[in-house]
């Protein structure tokens, strides 16, 4: 039993019409002898719609009740999906969270899939139906509606391919798949054609907004292919999966960028066991997102520099929560505005020596220059002036002959 | 234990700010120390929405995945609701059809309740918490989703009181209460403080529109009082009792009329056993409500004249129903548009003789002609020509001094 999931987002599902299309979609599988299973988003615009009905409603929303007011969006997208293939003649019944029963744990608004209970779904595809199950939403042990922590439908779609066994994931979504940098940027970006894991997990939490991270991690752990494709073309899109899958032809798979992050520097820090602690604990505990760290070492050996980013909205609130804190103590904090990360991410460059160099020497050729280095297995990062991130990225695209 | 059921109707939850409002009346009864059970419709517009959707996507939409869809509706005011009282301070939370469960038998979109296990919810109510049950809807023995036929979420709240055994039922509405006739008829037209259950059914089924016949029955088989009030104003309603509560000082209760009937006779119809019934049955198949009937005997002893009346928008169809009906034989039809039947409604007048001849009277003298005669225990309807609706309602408003 070849079974496939397809995954539909917001806008795949955003009106009338296209869930007509998509329903097209989901036919033709079927046509081609697949067992289909739907996973559906909420039409876009009724997620927000009940959000905002909820902050009318109270600034500190119920989170269990929250739960049960979104969730109502996939339950009429699955609804509609299901009365549209009925409508062509198919056998399709839409299956709520609790229904299948998918059960989470965790709190309500992030909670986590640990069970998928397929009995009933699997005796109902194996007589030619199609189940479209509702993403983004599962019951705990308490019989109450849940909803996902990061990752959303997303999660859903890869969690049931895990439990059904699925041969394929495909992640229907308003763009194209997973380019070499944001085309906005550069027209020389190019859809890539297969992405590993890893670097798919670069490119997301860099910047690349097609899918989260965490249903990413989630795929790489269950090894499952992922195509993410257009749910308005029918053309190939990009094919996440594992490293041994992909001919490594390319040194580089892909450029990422961040825009309105700031700079902080602290100088003068005085160096002892923890201090790195001390100035991210309130930032943490403000839920503050702190990206490249950099400590410079203390030219005396006892005081020290110390280089973060964090997102430019914060970044008042972390003026003032580092000048409140009193467990460190500086000479002087330094503030630098709109500045950006760029990043190239490739699993080649583990076997390929020299790219940190041409990297460098391609954006010093064009008078850019590197505000802060941080680099990993997979991907180097560079903090340059906002201004810059075009010409940047164009730069890089070009070195790394992304567009062949 | 002193248990309440406050039943809200879609004007009642229609907007944020009513939400709001309506948080308070409930409580208020908490305050009182009532045990609270919220029996909510979904917000006014959000059902009709969801309807037109599922029209959108087929004119056939499946039956099942159409419940799915509209139940939606009152998962998310019910949501709201809970989230607004624990804003407030208060312990309170959603209970979908399904979670608590209400059981219902019998086809999608129209199914009837027929079980509550009241067991979990007892329990939370007796910790102190307000359970806010969505209306309309339930869960049948397949564990799918169902709304329910005529009466809707009033035939929750009833069914809720009865299984809960509470001590009444809050109806809360957009209008103040039942009144005496229609205030557009007639500025005349009196709040009632207090109807029976058989005088509200004959007022419900003749035109008054607040509440669905089926679930007064539901109310009158239970003998569970109701009260419908305003969910705007904080003054008494109209409680809907059983007769021994109320002190029969008035012969007439109420004054309902219709609008825009048709009135069809038969003339010279060949009388023999089955006529009737051959001539009603295609009108039944075709879902055609035919109110009034009258056989005048036949002069003859072979011919007699039959007289109905209907809907006039039916009335095309009906016309044509009867011609091609090859089961009867008629001399002639003829048909009269634009009648109204007016009803006077009333227990009193079971022991108060004479209030027929004071209707005829009181119309003949405003020569108001008199159509077609129709009684039952509690109420006399007659038709009349629609332009005389008002001066018939008004003339009998006096007669029996509704005002009073």
């Amino acid at each position: 039993m070849k079974i496939i999931v397809l995954k539909f987002g917001g806008t795949s599902v955003g009106t009338i019409e296209k869930i007509k299309k998509i329903s097209k979609i989901v036919t033709s599988f079927v046509n081609k002898k697949y067992k289909v299973i739907v996973v559906s988003s909420a039409m876009s615009g009724v997620t927000n719609d009940l959000i905002n009905k909820s902050r009318k409603i109270s600034d500190n929303f119920n989170t269990s009740e929250y739960d049960v007011l979104v969730s109502s969006g996939e339950q009429i997208a699955c609804a509609l999906i299901s009365g549209r293939l009925n409508h062509l003649g198919y056998k399709s019944r839409s299956w709520l969270g609790w229904q299948v029963p998918i059960v989470t744990e965790g709190t309500h608004r992030s909670s986590r899939i640990v069970s998928i209970f397929k009995k009933r779904v699997l005796a109902y595809i194996k007589n030619g139906g199609i189940p479209i199950i509702t993403g983004f939403q599962g019951v705990n042990f308490e019989n109450r509606i849940t909803t996902l922590e990061r990752g959303g439908s997303d999660a859903s779609a890869i969690m049931i391919a895990k439990f059904f066994d699925a041969e394929k994931c495909i992640i229907y979504t308003d763009v194209e798949g997973i380019f070499t940098t944001d085309p906005n940027i550069t027209k020389k970006a190019k859809k890539i054609d297969k992405i590993s894991y890893e670097e798919m997990l670069e490119m997301a939490s860099l910047g690349a907004k097609v899918m989260q991270p965490a249903s990413i991690q989630d795929a790489r752990l269950n090894r499952i292919n992922i195509d993410v494709k257009s749910s308005f073309k029918n053309i190939p899109g990009t094919l996440i999966t594992k490293r041994k899958n992909i001919n490594k032809n390319k040194i580089i798979t892909g450029i990422s960028f961040t825009k309105n992050d700031s700079k902080v520097t602290l100088i003068g820090v005085v160096d002892k066991p923890g201090v790195a602690a001390s100035i991210f604990e309130p930032l943490f505990k403000n839920a503050i997102n702190v990206d490249m760290v950099v400590q410079n070492i203390s030219a005396d050996g006892n005081k020290t520099d110390l280089t973060f980013t964090v997102k430019s909205e914060d970044l008042n609130k972390v003026e003032k929560l580092i000048k409140n804190n009193k467990k460190i103590r500086f000479k002087d904090i330094l503030i630098t505005k709109n500045v950006s990360k760029v990043s190239i991410i490739g699993v080649g460059m583990i076997t390929t020596p020299g790219v940190t160099y041409r990297m460098f020497k391609a954006l010093s050729k064009k008078n850019i220059n590197i505000q802060v280095i941080s680099t990993s297995e997979i991907k180097i990062s560079v903090l340059i002036n906002k201004k810059l991130v075009t010409k940047a990225v164009s730069t890089l695209h070009n070195e790394f002959k992304l567009e062949k």
